[in-house]
């Protein structure tokens, strides 16, 4: 997926370097209309590497990560390990950009539903936010091609029930608070990326029989008075926000809309009938590509960007 | 599914009457060793039945609901036409059977989802309730045998989109307020059944790809503190719960451990780490069962022991 992306936004590459484990060496990918062989990961393999896109697990990038950044690349991560490290950045680029740091340029790739919930949520920073509740239905892509296997499968044993058959709430490993780590990366690394870190905040991640795509129903508490017309003013500028709220003639986020692009799409916009200074709305975007790829290249394309107009690149 | 549960729980009956539109009319029921002729509903069809229970729409409650009541019968409604109706109760006999009016002995029977978070609430009710926010994953069969037919084809038309593809977070119609009649008939319900009218509370309800059985994520705000223990302690006390509490060992609430049974299945309880008088927890249950024609049958065996006990019956 992220050569994909890569591809469709033109990345400016001049050598695309491919690495895998010892399993995938030798293996050739086709990129655009160039064959590009795939390599063992080794010491010096990112001595002519400018930007390190880490797609791996958390293991991969805690043994190679720094060894990308310490040759001289840009790097950015998509595992987990490193979000919540002080010393790197966890970038939404919509959102958050100012946090790159060119004296580290090592960036933390944000958590798939993390995503689109924050690039929602800080369109509507305006109104100060007080609380957030998260409650996810999140597609089995997220957990890789075993998921997508579990459910076409229809017999897998890959979850602990059968997806078919039910919704799982548990996403990714409990942890000793009773949240899951899902969970927990929700909730933290919404903190980290909107500034915010007495946000109060909670999530219930839960895994749904479908295969691509995220959704997210939020409940967002303001400190500030709102109407749903400004709410939907603040939202409408915001080109990567795509709202949809039309609940009459069935216009709502689904899917089918976010499916193969990278827009985050937002509806079922309503005053939370349980509080009046809250916000209830529902988002959907693509877990594989808004949640991780295309982020990925979006923070990439934007250092670049930021390289050209100080002239360093 | 009525019929299947009055026979399991060996539902006092001397006679049976089975009543259906003109296309139903002549087809033969077997109820256990019996042979049953569906008939045309009329105006004195409910001479000779002391319990009428209305499993169709809310057209044919409206039409004849008061005929069955006027001739004498008691009636369990349940259809969403009446539910809210001032003259009517509203019962999970677990929860609110002091509801039943001898004098109008005429029983709506509640929305699925509701009747479950309800019997959590309940429990809890010692705590104080102060705010309630529901969000669902709601199983097709709620939609009828059509919706059923959708998850199975792939190709239906019955939803607005591909049940196959993507939740659906429309239940039933659009109201002007940009809540779906589903998540009003939460929220309302909610308040009557648990004698609550001032309670803050909103709903999101969403259609998920799943057969059977719905889940409800549930943050409910307390006035008094609580710990995680004593809310375990109370729901313990409900023998129609059944706690399923170890996420660590996968043991949390999934649609294969509520189908074909009639317990409210709870877990991931956990306080809320956006509130800290807040409680979240997820419960799932059988919507055609507890959610449906088992607290139906369950609300009818209630009356019957009730009248036993004044020696009326």
């Amino acid at each position: 997926m992220l050569l994909k992306v890569l591809e469709e936004y033109d990345f400016p590459i001049k050598k695309l370097f491919l690495f895998a484990s010892e399993k995938s060496v030798g293996k050739v990918i086709n990129y655009k209309d160039e064959e590009v062989i795939v390599n063992k990961l080794e010491e010096n393999s990112f001595k002519d590497v400018d930007f390190a896109f880490f797609v791996s697990n958390s293991n991969v990038s805690k043994k190679w990560a720094f060894v990308a950044l310490n040759s001289g690349a840009v790097v950015i991560d998509n595992s987990s390990y490193f979000r919540l490290n002080s010393d790197v950045s966890l970038i939404v680029p919509e959102v958050n950009f100012f946090d790159f740091n060119p004296n580290i340029p090592f960036v933390s790739n944000p958590n798939c539903s993390t995503i689109q919930s924050v690039l929602v949520l800080n369109a509507l920073k305006k109104f100060g936010i007080k609380r957030v509740i998260y409650n996810t239905y999140q597609a089995v892509s997220g957990s890789g091609v075993k998921g997508i296997k579990a459910l076409l499968d229809g017999e897998s044993s890959f979850y602990p029930y059968n997806i078919n058959k039910t919704c799982i709430p548990k996403i990714d490993d409990a942890l000793d608070n009773d949240y899951t780590k899902e969970e927990m990366k929700m909730i933290n690394e919404t903190k980290k990326i909107l500034h915010m870190n007495d946000l109060n905040i909670s999530a219930t991640c839960v895994r749904v029989p479908i295969l691509y795509s995220h959704a997210v129903s939020v409940m967002v508490q303001f400190d500030k008075e709102f109407s749903i017309k400004e709410v939907i003013d603040e939202l409408s500028k915001h080109p990567e926000l795509v709202i949809v709220n039309d609940l009459e003639n069935n216009l709502y986020p689904v899917s089918t809309l976010s499916n193969n692009n990278d827009k985050v799409y937002v509806g079922r916009i309503r005053r939370d009938l349980s509080n009046s200074n809250s916000l209830l709305f529902y988002c959907v975007a693509d877990n594989l590509r808004r949640g991780a790829a295309s982020n990925a290249v979006f923070i990439a394309l934007k250092i670049i960007e930021n390289y050209k107009r100080k002239g360093i690149a």
